[in-house]
């Protein structure tokens, strides 16, 4: 029996990836050569690195003068690179703080700069999306995280802003339909929508670089990846060729609209069972539910011992919620089905 | 047929290591789930991180007091780490310069404070290792690249330094027998003897570090991947796993002594030949010739095209020198088959 997997991310992806991904790790495109014992620098990666990146532009309609980069470090090197990069010597940043990722992004932000935190949920524990977004004029450019995976929010609407807007997109990246043009720059760890763990896309306007005023170490430098098309050193070849897998079986099922429609039929789902069964709360604010990772509790905890064995029996693995919030957390991104979502309704009822 | 590679990095693995990837991309020990899609924080995983610490502890003797990490960004990436973390606030550090990677390491480190470069081999194209190495008394710590796979030298002694040493052996690490004692920082990128590109092995003593002065960005302190055993963030599952499986290899095989024979043995054949071969010459000063990375050149260029031709056909994959620097390179290492180097002195033989 094939599990229901929930995980948080790493994630769940297409089988067929995993199953492709396998068969190139042996020989790639028949080769009679490992994926990963190739060079860096042969025809077959380079077309592959080069097939990654124009999916990334097709499937979110990248406008021109932009870079889209393979990297590596995950979001959390992001969070030092958006400031390296955007921050201006004595220069300022405004914050939307939505929780736990955005807290560590503008610790980091904070080494390099003054940091305005212009909006945050840390009062009722970031379970929804702050509205009333102030941004300062001399702000040198405006940071969010789109989708929180530990609370279950998500920002349905973006702040409007004439300062670069920078997005952390780990956790909702290909899930939706977004104007990229509205953005200065996106982040996304791939271990979410787009792939394994071990790369980090970033879709930067190229435009806002290189005015920071400061020297920016090599390899912080998004001009120096965008400069050697993310060859500066050697990429996380596996991590680049299954998320392009993961890509190209998006682009066959009809791109970011068609899994859009899906997303929504699959968290209306499981949200409508959270809002009429009485044995269940949802966590986050209705109008900010997230389409991602649907956080929900208990109404009564002397239910948990038997909610859990149900779930167990029924295959569901990686429904418990983050260790900071505790509850339920069912991560139902691009790649699971319907029919996983289904066997969670079911053992909700259930109970 | 199965090919002979000799690519510099990324670069050939056992081919049992192929297929024990392939089989966990698609079901993980038998959990039906796959290898990527688990979380990082499960049971299975964390298994596996340890494992791959405690077989690099075993392999290498690393003595108590040594932080074994899995980071990502490749020894680039370290280069602005060593700095960030060795140099001191308006410090000093000493660096050996043997070509390429050597000088992108120290370019990182002047940012941050002075570099002394006390031996370079740069006068004659870095075709040896330079050997009087005098190091100012107060330098921060002291940097050497082990092998330069451009130019094939390797170094054969360390050099002695009262202040920490801190060694890039990306390209040799897990290939001979060293003294982890005598060192206070050790960085490979895993794309040569440990496993595929996407993860960075560093192994550092723990009392070196936190006496810099400065304040260092979390992803680029190794004190924040240390106090959480390399999982500050999501680490490069795939790229850990496999590493793993290329060391349980090594084990079997008899560790890292027995590896070192087998590669003298290799390199002797193939240095041999490029002795005794009047049409060869070796590229690397005899002394410091690499045991991973065998250059040469051929002592007349319009033996070219039947030489290339010849080794296409004999299935030898990878062996043209780096773009920089031209001739031919073979790179031999770990899990280089003697076969395989024997196929290359019969195409010598032949020419």
């Amino acid at each position: 029996m094939k599990k229901h997997n929930f995980s948080a991310g790493p994630c769940i992806l297409p089988q067929e990836v995993f199953e492709q991904a396998a068969e190139a790790v042996v020989n790639l495109n028949n080769s009679n050569l490992s994926l990963i014992e190739i060079s860096h620098r042969s025809a077959d990666f380079i077309s592959i690195m080069n097939e990654a990146i124009a999916l990334v532009k097709e499937l979110l309609n990248v406008p021109e003068g932009y870079s889209v980069l393979f990297l590596q470090g995950g979001a959390s090197l992001q969070f030092l690179m958006a400031s390296y990069n955007l921050m201006k010597v004595d220069g300022k940043a405004a914050y939307i703080d939505t929780g736990a990722w955005s807290t560590k992004a503008l610790k980091e932000a904070k080494l390099l700069g003054e940091v305005a935190i212009v909006g945050t949920s840390k009062d009722s524990g970031y379970n929804y999306i702050p509205k009333e977004i102030k941004i300062p004029s001399d702000a040198n450019y405006v940071h969010m995280t789109s989708n929180n995976t530990i609370f279950g929010t998500q920002f349905k609407e973006f702040p409007k802003t004439d300062q670069p807007l920078a997005c952390d997109m780990s956790s909702d990246i290909f899930s939706r339909q977004i104007d990229v043009s509205k953005f200065g720059l996106i982040y996304a760890g791939a271990q979410k929508n787009m792939g394994p763990a071990g790369t980090t896309l970033v879709i930067v306007k190229d435009e806002i670089l290189g005015k920071s005023g400061r020297t920016i170490p090599s390899m912080l430098d998004y001009q120096t990846h965008a400069s050697k098309d993310s060859m500066f050193n050697t990429p996380p070849v596996f991590a680049v060729y299954t998320s392009m897998l993961t890509l190209r079986w998006l682009k066959k099922l009809g791109g970011v609209g068609a899994i859009e429609k899906l997303n929504e039929e699959k968290a209306a789902l499981l949200y409508n069972e959270i809002d009429n069964n009485p044995k269940f709360n949802g966590f986050a604010a209705e109008e900010d539910r997230s389409l991602m990772n649907v956080t929900f509790t208990l109404a009564d905890e002397s239910d948990k011992e038997r909610f859990d064995a149900l779930a167990k029996e029924a295959g569901l693995n990686g429904i418990n919620g983050h260790r900071s919030v505790g509850g339920y957390r069912a991560s139902i991104y691009n790649a699971m089905p319907l029919e996983s979502v289904q066997a969670l309704v079911a053992v909700m009822k259930q109970l």
